[in-house]
């Protein structure tokens, strides 16, 4: 009798953290991500502005799982679930809708970025979820500069030097704080014509906080570190249009071609593939044991799952990703082994945190708040540790090491790539989306 | 009255060497390439074998020249020079063939490879002269091993992972010899259901000699050294169609689908744009100081230039274009300052190396021929002293080192990037082609 398999998707936080944690469990483990890769996405931004390299925050997934033989890692893009049959089909660059079949499914399939209703912002504001995403904005900003450096027309540099950035969660102001360092430090003493500080760097949020998921005080503090940075923060205004020429804010028409968006995000299709219930979003809801009501072996953890816990959802952040997906694994595990079954899954929140440029970050954790270099310097640790491998945790520590002591950036290329080709035969594989 | 201009066109060896010797002279000197970035063409094939990042071997051309305070850096396609107005037209993302005059031009445009009037090839078999060409093949690469993992029908590995590399100068040669180690060290671990020694190299020349531009004997040891690595080397055929299936030569068809064309460099279109005699290969004949016959204030250098000395014409290396970049500097310095003018240009050929896979290189300097480990140390640190900044060769230096001992590679990430979009309202930027 052959072992039972478990099929992951995805190889995010939730997705690796399962696999990890099914180790030593009797079963055969197929995990499937539509990506090579496992994509350290917090420090997305940091690619963005050239402080680090892709191959910096993210490691090939088979890399990672090598030492565990019971895992096979598949590269290719699930396109859905038959849960009578209990299979999942998945297309890669050779092959349309194979089935593979599974005993246990954990569907970690992350989010995108979502542009509420209005797709049509989508062309001229990408979004920040994936590594083709940070190099195209990085190339975006250099770009913008190496334009203007181009100009004569100095009247003209405000208007090809002005960054909009939608949406004033922790990637925006995060992309705003590492922006503004960007542009007064490494740019200042290499370009002849321009002067970087009449570069603008402007944040728009329709709400009424920056960081409106830590407290009112922190989200305070980060606003005004942000000003002083030189940051304009616009706040509790809709974004009406965005196009080629720049935005419109309550009227108001900010003209920039280098405009991204980190304001929303939208689930995969999980719920879809499974037609199940979901929340508003498109979230599947889930059970107190992570699972699909009716389906004790389908489990959706992370980002495209809808957990109430004391009432409120759970933020789509990595850390309830991870400990979803370590959960789902043991949960499995008590049943491959016919073990003691865990308790229902409880969130153990250990905090947030935002870096706000260089040397201040804020920082909430229980009762806990701090701004300023401590929690920078904590910010540093912890993103640090949970690098997935201790050679991207040198190679990131390293270039902070030096970029911070020299201003010298990870990578300043702007390299124009050749666009992924057709698969062979297959629609493209979309190439925007971060499976989580 | 104001000081003279020099334009030196492109940002690569020549180029980069013109404008470094240009440091002391009273000139404003503009350089101008359609990428922001020098690229350390020699190591390209590392980026395409996973063993560098693209950081790693390329840098911003203004951070190079950033205290050269003559010097003003701009990033933009020359698409014309008018000779008798005196002056380059120039298209940027933003603008089209704006005019720049200058006193002297230096015209360092390199090469881009060429498929010896079978274009048709190009869409099968992409080159190797730009970061995007190598991004794109270590993609292709690392995506024939995704693929053939997720194939369960295991007789079609052998078609999967068959790899054609087309042309045995030393660019084939090395990628030859670094493809062979990286399937039999670092993939041999990570794959549950292909065995990496299953995968096929071809190295396919018309000629009679892999490194054809080396002595007869190192020219067996390096093929003796490739075939003991697994590479299937094909000499003296010619290639006569490639496809989406692979190739066909003397009639034999090998099956693969990722074929890389390393055969042949065209030159630049600098001699379309000066209206002048060019050899058969459309390089610009020049004098022996390397200027346009009838034009003394324009230089043409590097790879885009024919010089003949003691009969034969100089190859497109590297030592040639960075010692003509200094001597053109040196001449148009001699004339703005009245000085005392160098004797007509001389190249010393300091010799040749290429490397086959790990541990072992081939070195040819007059009269010295030497094969091994020895000359491989050599080549490590010869190549490690031309990197452009100082903090490139400590990166490289580190990700040797840590590669040669754990297997490790720089980066193994498939990213599907976003093609480069349309400049606005001009046309595209062609992205595969390098300046040099």
């Amino acid at each position: 009798m052959s072992q039972p398999t478990v099929i992951i998707v995805g190889g995010g936080f939730g997705g690796l953290a399962a696999a990890k944690a099914l180790k030593k469990t009797p079963a055969e483990v197929v995990l499937i991500d539509r990506t090579n890769h496992h994509l350290f996405q917090p420090l997305l931004y940091q690619v963005a502005t050239a402080v680090l390299t892709p191959a910096q925050i993210a490691t090939p997934i088979r890399g990672i799982l090598r030492h565990q033989k019971n895992v096979t890692v598949i590269m290719g893009e699930v396109t859905g679930v038959n849960k009578d049959q209990k299979s999942v089909t998945v297309t890669d660059a050779d092959r349309e809708n194979v089935p593979i079949a599974y005993d246990y499914l954990i569907l970690a399939t992350g989010a995108t970025h979502s542009y509420f209703g209005h797709n049509e912002f989508e062309e001229f504001a990408p979004g920040l979820k994936s590594l083709a995403d940070a190099v195209s904005s990085r190339n975006k900003i250099l770009q913008a500069f190496e334009i203007a450096e181009a100009e004569e027309d100095t009247s003209r540099h405000r208007d090809l030097l002005t960054f909009v950035l939608i949406g004033a969660g922790p990637t925006g102001v995060e992309m705003a704080g590492a922006l503004a360092i960007f542009i007064r430090s490494t740019l200042k003493s290499e370009f002849r014509r321009i002067n970087p500080a009449s570069a603008r760097i402007v944040l728009v949020d329709m709400g009424a906080r920056v960081l409106a998921s830590f407290s009112q005080d922190l989200s305070e503090a980060a606003k005004r570190r942000l000003e002083r940075l030189g940051v304009e923060v616009r706040l509790g205004d809709r974004v009406d249009r965005i196009d080629a020429d720049g935005i419109v804010v309550a009227g108001e028409r900010i003209k920039s071609k280098t405009v991204i968006w980190t304001a929303g995000v939208a689930p995969s299709p999980a719920g879809k593939w499974l037609k199940v219930e979901t929340d508003r979003a498109g979230r599947v809801r889930i059970q107190q044991d992570l699972t699909v009501p009716g389906h004790p072996e389908i489990f959706v953890v992370g980002d495209t799952a809808a957990f109430e816990q004391d009432g409120k959802p759970l933020p789509g952040v990595a850390q309830v990703a991870m400990q979803q997906g370590r959960y789902a694994a043991k949960l499995i595990h008590s049943r491959i082994t016919n073990g003691k079954q865990p308790a229902p899954f409880r969130y153990f929140d250990k905090g947030n945190m935002a870096v706000v440029g260089k040397g201040f970050a804020v920082l909430q954790s229980h009762k806990v708040r701090v701004s300023g270099l401590g929690a920078w310097l904590t910010w540093a640790v912890v993103h640090l540790q949970f690098l997935a491998t201790s050679s991207l945790r040198l190679a990131v520590f390293l270039q902070w090491v030096w970029t911070y002591f020299t201003g010298a950036r990870g990578s300043r290329l702007i390299v124009n790539h050749h666009g992924s080709p057709p698969a062979m035969g297959v629609q493209d594989i979309p190439n925007k989306s971060a499976v989580a």
